[in-house]
């Protein structure tokens, strides 16, 4: 017998994702960013370790973060809080808003653990098609929900939905509207500027992606202080460690540095795309880190695996087998797994 | 209107403990150790900055931890989960056991996080009123429920249960049995060697405490594989950063520092507890970081109040007005404070 709860564990275990530690692949299945982090944030871990205590517990809410945040993005202090990685602040969120058979929506394919904080909750979850254009469906906009998700740009397929688009949901949805923007460094541009007029609007954003800091795990939420304050209710209240904090203070101060990360990675994107294309690959116009590709609708099973004998590890979804999620590393990395396609397919 | 879950709309609204930042406290009010972890942590930390990219997730599970921790504690790797401070464990444990209506049942006055996540599980809690002696109330070994969860030693009152009475617990209770040993290190025995025969036991450990971590946020678990399996479904992938873990594989291969910080910590807390019994106030015996005081059964807020003003800053419970807790902090950290009361109390 068990003692679990029968939704957990009526549940698949949990597989973790491939993170061959060795460096011996080229990692091109998690997203992570191929360039370091401003030298700064080395730095400044660096020096807190000579003048801190980290037998201290760390700030609650990271004070230091919210301030510095408020100041770059524009937004008060009190309408942000940080987390564990954007993993948790989703997690909060999820168990925050939906009860037993409350309804959330979202797009599929997406990110897999919008369904998985779903099944915790025992809520009922819709999962309306992706269309793969810039246009939300009408029923994902329209229908009633208690909470609605979309990933922008959504994985794994990199598409952005323009910002009007994103305000037609807002103003129609009566519930909270989460616009996951992990990766939305990548695009051409974002829905904080929403913010102010809409209520039940949360952003969550990832340092994970466009900062370089997967290993620190670093999230921050962006929503009305009504919000915030109720989601804090939840969360751990040491949830994210003193040199996390330190980091992302120091990935904040020195944001240029990101920037220039980013522009390296969209330039990669758009020329390994073309460089796909003509591989006669289908690659959906992309504005994350990441593209997906597609070939007449075969299984890709095979060419993942191929890839891999050849240390390159892209993701394959099990679920999604006709796809590859392939995350933008360095021009080195890109043309090496081109040369690894070549010599695969024979082309 | 509100869109939360009632149950967290209804719910007290967050309140981070004192963490002052600046160093003009004696912080003898959250349980931190005041000694320093080893140093082979903070140079495994540096090193671990110059070499390793930070830009990488970290290992899901912690492999390395997992692996060392095995080593030390005689314990399978498969049973140990590593978790984001043993808040998270407990967090995980509450969700994965509890659902509506559910019985949790604990000793009280214990930690109040216990009360707040069976809140968010919509359970039902179960109060034992704590007898403060070392027999375990019959009612939370007989009384059917979904969990039980004993802190041992306790907080705020340091008592702690010897093992025969655990046991009996175990034997009893056919349902989930948490015993909490965030401060086991300070006492006399622990539970570790019941986890073979008892397969509805998990015990979440802390490194914030006897191993001087608390701002690096490391909690680990010891359960059956089952019970780990399980817990792992609701674990977010990457909940330990990098550096979390590299600091807990450091202090776990220089064990013996943390050994002789408790050493002395215990040291101290004995005289300690003859100096404030000498100063008239009642000491629960304690095998914990911290003691509690009482003084006739009087309300303790003006002495709360009037050690701050001096700059020293204990643990006043607004829900049990009659006690204080006060950490263990270093020989010249606990004079101070007896001097204050001398002064305070015209001694």
């Amino acid at each position: 017998m068990s003692y679990f709860r029968s939704v957990i564990e009526a549940m698949e275990g949990y597989i973790p994702g491939e993170q061959p530690r060795n460096g011996e692949y080229i990692k091109l299945n998690t997203n992570e960013n191929p360039y370091s982090p401003s030298p700064h944030v080395i730095q400044s871990l660096r020096d807190h370790l000579s003048s801190h205590r980290i037998s201290l517990y760390p700030s609650p809410l990271g004070d230091g973060i919210r301030k510095k945040a408020a100041e770059i993005y524009g937004v008060p202090e009190d309408w942000i809080m940080i987390g564990n990685g954007s993993d948790e602040i989703l997690n909060l969120i999820f168990r925050a808003f939906l009860g037993k058979g409350d309804v959330v929506m979202y797009l599929y394919p997406t990110y897999i653990l919008y369904r998985t904080l779903a099944l915790f909750q025992e809520a009922e979850y819709q999962e309306i098609p992706f269309t793969y254009d810039e246009t939300l469906p009408m029923e994902l906009i329209d229908r009633p929900a208690q909470l609605k998700v979309i990933c922008n740009p959504n994985s794994p397929s990199g598409t952005f939905f323009p910002i009007p688009q994103m305000e037609k949901l807002l103003q129609v949805s009566d519930c909270p509207v989460v616009i996951d923007e992990a990766y939305v460094d990548f695009s051409r541009d974002n829905c904080l500027s929403l913010l102010k007029t809409y209520p039940n609007l949360l952003i969550p954003r990832s340092f994970s992606k466009s900062f370089s800091l997967a290993g620190m795990r670093i999230g921050i939420l962006f929503a009305h202080p009504e919000i915030v304050h109720g989601l804090l209710k939840l969360k751990d209240s040491y949830n994210l460690s003193c040199l996390s904090q330190v980091a992302a203070m120091a990935a904040l101060e020195d944001i240029d540095a990101m920037w220039e990360n980013v522009r390296k990675i969209r330039e990669t994107r758009e020329w390994f795309t073309r460089a796909m294309r003509e591989l006669s690959f289908t690659v959906r116009p992309s504005e994350a880190n990441f593209v997906m590709v597609q070939k007449g609708g075969g299984n890709m099973r095979l060419l993942y695996e191929a890839l891999k004998s050849r240390q390159i590890l892209v993701r394959f979804f099990p679920e999604w087998p006709d796809l590859l999620r392939i995350s933008i590393g360095t021009d080195l990395e890109m043309k090496t797994l081109l040369n690894a396609l070549y010599s695969i397919t024979g082309a």
